[in-house]
């Protein structure tokens, strides 16, 4: 069965399904204790809810692969991850909601500083503020003026980082990068990853070439290199597949993204985890899918601070009774990846989950953890199984066959 | 996911990771004492590596498909079983490492005896000894000529069992057994499987037409007998696939061709476990996969000798301190597929693993054995994913995605 099977199967419903997205819940034990972050973290509310709930562990993509991001989230909603991968640029270009077209190729940029002999000698041209990358931004657009008939926006993303859109006819995604990703080397020239990109190629040599040109002047930021090219894609909306009224609540631009990419409506930017959760309150009236995004899970798993991480889910799960009292149809408690403290770094292991709901069987699953949800109802399941699960309980899924 | 997705992610690495296979592991309970061989053997060795390792269960094939030992060991390296599914003849070609060429066809040999009548008295010709079998090869070579242009070649395996290889373009191996498996039957004459061996099949009945002649003045053994025809194939290696160098430590023909035919070095045959335990140490630092497979679980089991099968299990955990005090990286500790003594044959029932790495999630295995490993954290899980998750455990794969 793929993941699109149950798409033929949904009705059109009232009910309400909630996915509280733990960013890189998974975990590993700390040596000392033995514990994950999750077993060691005090989380009350979170073990009520597994109990009498359906548990389980989730793999983003399959045994034995670490997931980015972008295909963890993709799965997560139902997506097959495999066919689905989508590129960083068209994410970036997602995450700042820039206004996409067909015809559009995109890519990341960092702002970098070179040497007089061509060397990379800062891959963040010190970190430059926002401002001055509006400022570069700007002129970059202003002065660059391609040979061929292609259309060029830089947009700020954030301190050295931005994103460039060519918009034109025939353009290919099939480009390397030209980041060397080292210091004392200079940027790669642009190459073809496959013979239709050619005259992308060409047309990308000449940018970077008036691009250089534009910034000699500057002191710190006086190149450009470019990452993750990727032509616009759309997406079938999980609105079209799921005949759901999705409202995503995430702070980060990657998640904001994702959830554009996929047709969500995305929240205005809140300021805390709290402001997050009263958000979906204020709106559970006028959405029927919710998607809330928690970060710092996976941050302060990158950062290998794992008390750290304990302290976030120990504040999700605090938070945690302020969706339950809204009383939605379905309540799935999860992480997109894990990202173990002593890995410091996304992993290949599953992800414990809970799916609360009146329809669920419930297991004998009574603490939400890694371990204890080897022994729930769900068993060990791929992801993009997931989103079909949730409908399911929700009655938005009608019987196959006669 | 098929299990060739990995490839993709496949990085070079300097860590180290040991399969060690019990062949035959899996067992049944016998009735006298309700436990299988695995749980009855006394295991601390074992026992104490499933404690903080990863647990689970592996379907060779699939639900209910009994293995030959081929299929399994694909399924083991991470080769799809299924599509990979290799003639006996190039196994055992592999298996004395016979120069095989891109024309050669191959069948397995079994010398016979015939009556007057022509009825098989005895299909292994009263188990002649190796040299009479080198005797007759040389002879069926010098002798035999066939008016098309393909080469013959006979070479001894063992006993009665000998290898035919038929070199020529065009030949098909779309050819039915001779071997009637029974006694007090004719030979079977050649037959074909799919319509493009017509060609294939006159030759074959030539050969076989003047392999009589050649052998009629023998005692016992004046035919042969010809099985499991299989045309020469390449598959990807071990190296290429995965960037790995392996070392093969085997004792038997067809696991050593096996091993061959994936590119694995083959170390040179031991004479006991224990060897081939203190073989792979030696070789410890020049290799970075080593697959020692124990042959003798397998034996026991089709002997249907329930005791003499625990005392071998016994026999390899007081070995495996030899190979915990290497410090791999990852250690995988299983069997290719079960042989249940009280079934003394393969069978289909799943086979317990451990997988012992620093980056393995513990789950709440106490034990190893076949009910223990229901409740590991790996889940049940086909065979031909525990490469993907070796490797990355042994932090030789890259995140999928951005």
């Amino acid at each position: 069965m793929n993941s699109e099977f149950v798409d033929r199967l949904v009705m059109e419903q009232d009910t309400k399904i909630i996915f509280l997205l733990m960013d890189g819940l998974g975990g590993l034990p700390k040596p000392e204790t033995g514990e994950t972050e999750l077993e060691a973290a005090h989380t009350p509310n979170l073990d009520a809810l597994a109990r009498g709930s359906l548990c389980g562990l989730l793999d983003p993509i399959g045994y034995g692969i670490t997931p980015g991001s972008g295909p963890a989230h993709f799965a997560l909603f139902g997506y097959d991850p495999e066919k689905n991968n989508v590129g960083r640029g068209l994410l970036a270009a997602a995450g700042i909601d820039f206004p996409m077209g067909e015809d559009d190729l995109f890519a990341r940029v960092n702002f970098a500083t070179i040497n007089d002999h061509g060397m990379v000698t800062d891959r963040r041209a010190g970190r430059i503020d926002s401002d001055t990358n509006r400022r570069l931004c700007e002129k970059l657009h202003r002065e660059i003026n391609l040979s061929r008939n292609v259309d060029v926006f830089f947009e700020t993303v954030k301190e050295h980082r931005a994103l460039l859109t060519l918009r034109g006819k025939g353009l290919s995604d099939a480009i390397a990068d030209t980041d060397p990703e080292a210091t004392g080397k200079p940027p790669l020239p642009p190459q073809q990853l496959a013979g239709e990109a050619q005259e992308t190629v060409r047309i990308i040599a000449e940018l970077l070439d008036q691009a250089g040109r534009v910034l000699a002047d500057e002191q710190q930021a006086n190149t450009i290199l470019l990452r993750g090219f990727a032509r616009y894609r759309k997406y079938p909306s999980l609105r079209d597949r799921f005949k759901i009224d999705p409202l995503a609540i995430a702070n980060y631009p990657m998640y904001r993204g994702i959830a554009r990419l996929l047709g969500m409506e995305v929240h205005p930017l809140t300021d805390s985890i709290a402001a997050e959760f009263d958000a979906l309150r204020d709106c559970f009236d006028s959405h029927t899918f919710f998607f809330l995004h928690v970060k710092p899970t996976d941050s302060r798993g990158e950062d290998g601070d794992f008390e750290a991480k304990v302290r976030v889910i120990e504040e999700v799960d605090s938070l945690l009774p302020r969706l339950t009292s809204l009383k939605p149809d379905v309540l799935v408690v999860t992480g997109d990846h894990s990202t173990p403290a002593i890995m410091a770094s996304h992993s290949w292991h599953p992800v414990p989950v809970i799916l609360a709901s009146a329809t669920a069987r419930p297991d004998r699953v009574e603490t939400f953890g890694e371990r204890a949800c080897i022994a729930g109802g769900m068993g060990r399941l791929p992801m993009k199984y997931l989103m079909g699960l949730a409908l399911a309980h929700a009655g938005r899924l009608t019987k196959f066959g006669a």
